[in-house]
C-alpha cells in the first residue's frame, strides 16, 4: 500500500453523527389520505413548530415532488406506484441526511405505503393517516379539484374514480374533519416524541 | 372568512431561514468526470470537512442514488439523461432544506448538466470538473470497471463505448491525476467561500 492508496480513501458521515450534531433523531413521517384531508396543512404546522426548536426537518409533498422529481408521471395506478416509490426513496435519503421527513402524500395504496415503510429500519416509519370523509373534503374541496372530478375533467381522483385503502396499523389517526391544525399538529409532535425522535425537553409545553 | 379557514391555512419555513440557522448557504457542488477519476472521492473529503465546521451537508451520488432514486433505470443515453434529471431534481430539495449539496455523477452529456444547473439560481449550481483521462482512470481502475468494459461485458462505459462531454464553464477544474483528494477537498472549500456558501472564519486554515 503507498500513501496515494490512502489518500483515496472512503470516507463519509454517519447518520448517527448527524443526528447527534442536530440534537434529534431522524425519521420519516409518511401521511396518508384523501386530496383535501389536510396532510399538508398538518405536516406544515409540524414543520414550522420544529423549526422553532432548531429541528431540521423538511416537507415532500405533491407541490415539491410532482413538477419536480416525478413530473413525468401521470396518475394512472402504475404511475401513482412509481410517484410514491421515488417520494419514498427520496424520504429515505433525507432521513439518512439527518433530518425529520414529513411526506404527505395521498398514496391511496396500502402496497405502496408498506414498500415505504420497508425501505427504513423499523421505527423510524411513522404513517399517519388523516382520517376524513370524501364527503367531507368534497365539501371542503379546497383546490377544487373534486368539482372537476366529479365533472369527469379528472380521471383517476382518489375517493371518486380511484379506490383509497385505508391503513390498517397507521402509527397516528388523525381525523382532521374534526380536529384543527393545531391540535393534529401537537399529536405528531407527541407521537415524535413518544418514539424518541424528538426529546422530551423540546416540548414543555 | 371563519376561524377554520385560517386553521387550515399553508404555512412553511423558507430556504433562508434554514440558511439563518445553518450558519450557512444552500448551494449544489455538481462533480462530473469520468468513471474512477475522484468525483465520489472528494466529495466525501469536502463533506467530512464541512461536518468539522457543523455545516450540513449531503453526498448524493451513484451509490446512494443508483440503488435507490433510479434503480429503474440503466446506462442507455436516455436513462443516462434521466439519472441525471432525478439526481438533479433531488439536489434541489436538499437545497431547498437548507443543505449544500456534493453531487458526485459522471454526467457525461453537458446538455444535463446545463439542464441540472438552470433548475437553480443563478451562483447556487457550482460545477466542479474532475479532470482526469481515461488512461490514467482505466490504470487506476479501482472498481475493475475498466477492465470489464474492454472485456465487453459493460456496455455504453463512458470513455470506452460511451462519450464523456467535457465542461466549458466549470466554476472549477480539479486535475485529480495528479493533486491528491486532501489539496482537491481544499480546493472545493475555497470554491465555497470564494461564493459565499460558507463564512471564511469557517476556514481558518
Amino acid at each position: 500500500m503507498t500513501s496515494s492508496d490512502i489518500v483515496w480513501q472512503y470516507s463519509s458521515i454517519t447518520r448517527a453523527q448527524r443526528e447527534q450534531l442536530n440534537n434529534h433523531r431522524s425519521a420519516v413521517v409518511w401521511f396518508t389520505g384523501l386530496s383535501g384531508s389536510g396532510k399538508s396543512s398538518v405536516a406544515r404546522a409540524v414543520e414550522a413548530r420544529l423549526f422553532q426548536q432548531a429541528c431540521r426537518s423538511f416537507v415532500l409533498d405533491g407541490d415539491n415532488v410532482r413538477h419536480g422529481l416525478c413530473s413525468d408521471l401521470g396518475f394512472a395506478p402504475a404511475e401513482r406506484s412509481e410517484n410514491i416509490r421515488r417520494a419514498a426513496e427520496a424520504a429515505r435519503l433525507f432521513s439518512e441526511a439527518g433530518m425529520i421527513v414529513l411526506a404527505a402524500f395521498i398514496s391511496p395504496f396500502r402496497a405502496d405505503r408498506e414498500r415505504a415503510r420497508a425501505l427504513l429500519p423499523a421505527g423510524d416509519f411513522l404513517e399517519v393517516y388523516c382520517r376524513c370523509s370524501v364527503a367531507a373534503c368534497e365539501e371542503r374541496d379546497v383546490k377544487g379539484l373534486y368539482r372537476r372530478a366529479r365533472a369527469g375533467e379528472i380521471a383517476d381522483f382518489t375517493g371518486i374514480s380511484s379506490p383509497y385503502e385505508e391503513p390498517t396499523r397507521a402509527e397516528l389517526v388523525l381525523d382532521t374533519c374534526s380536529i384543527g391544525v393545531e391540535e393534529a399538529a401537537r399529536r405528531v409532535l407527541d407521537l415524535l416524541r413518544e418514539h424518541g425522535v424528538i426529546a422530551a425537553r423540546h416540548w414543555p409545553l
